[in-house]
């Protein structure tokens, strides 16, 4: 399907390749059309990818990606456009890490809120999915790199049909369906958010990023 | 050992049996020398336990078990009186949930500091350590119910003797070394207690508490 992925870090890289390798669509979307790493990003993908603005991009895909950075996720989003994004999926991987207070990082939107909820309310006509927010990037698209693929990720939003949709997606990832844990409504994501204070912690203590958590009961 | 199990709810009863099972010698604190639940649970102990206020409890612990509900822990503590936490290990098992704006509920005390920071500020000349925050407390003590024990749990706090301490006492409620990752300073202890959030969501999702995260890399 067509699918724009909003970002051009290592989480928008990321996806965006392992998308093209599904055999999908991929533009990647940006604050300007030029982007250096969009540019990078198509020229390794050769032909089976485009990159173009954040409009541009929101208005190609069928799908929204949100890989860009927390701090910048809603402005993203206002200029990708919200009629652009009227009726769409959005998949939301962002979270709101706020650098400003020293290092490891607090989060700009939080507690009673959380960036997928703002998202959900700035957008009310698009369907935010929050998922794959809580690993690194690289296990987002290839989860067999670590306990042969068997450990926990979540998914939460406001809309069943749009849940289902991403769980699929997910599962064409790598995803162990017994994995993918629905947590419930959008609000579900202050727990998936909040919980990055702790993966930060953890890749503090091990300096390692390929790790992931297991739910065992 | 001598140790005070501070807080007679659930968590305080849990730790204060097992403790007893140990060996040890527990003395459970309350706002009140004459408190129901506190007389229970030496009742069940048949003189191998005692009860008093927090001040009563503190005097007698040569190591300290915070269980008292994290909204109420700074009070609690204060009663407990700061000289009788002079140089002692608290173990601080709290969280700071507040119920006051719905279910599931948020954190009083979030994202720029912790509970346990707080407590390390009020009381400079105890030693806190963070630890056994992230589950139930059925498995706080038998780790063995889930996945044959082989699970994560977390210890963060400024004094390494102190955190080595807690280790070994972990140790024996059935903690494989393997799995109890020391996070660093106090301040991991924001991570530790924002995790609830995403604790209490699996738990409504799953409807099961007697479940753990194991890290997987």
């Amino acid at each position: 399907m067509k699918i724009a992925v909003l970002g051009t870090g290592s989480v928008g890289d990321t996806i965006g390749s392992k998308l093209v390798e599904l055999g999908h669509s991929v533009m990647m979307g940006s604050r300007t059309a030029d982007n250096e790493k969009a540019k990078a990003f198509t020229g390794k993908h050769n032909g089976k990818a485009s990159a173009g603005t954040f409009a541009d991009a929101t208005a190609f895909g069928e799908l929204i990606f949100n890989c860009t950075a927390g701090g910048g996720s809603l402005e993203a989003l206002k200029l990708a456009g919200e009629d652009n994004l009227k009726g769409k999926v959005i998949i939301d991987l962002a979270n709101s890490l706020d650098f400003s207070k020293g290092m490891p990082p607090t989060l700009s939107v939080v507690n009673t809120t959380s960036l997928a909820e703002e998202i959900q309310k700035a957008f009310p006509a698009a369907k935010v999915v929050k998922a794959l927010n809580t690993m690194w990037c690289g296990l987002m698209v290839n989860p067999g790199m670590v306990n042969g693929g068997d450990h926990s990720t979540f998914i939460c939003g406001n809309d069943e049909g749009a849940k289902a949709q991403v769980k699929d997606l997910l599962k064409t990832f790598g995803w162990q369906e017994k994995n993918i844990l629905d947590l419930g409504d959008i609000t579900a994501a202050r727990g998936t958010e909040m919980y990055l204070t702790l993966w930060l912690r953890i890749y503090g203590a091990t300096k390692n990023g390929a790790f992931n958590i297991k739910i065992v009961s």
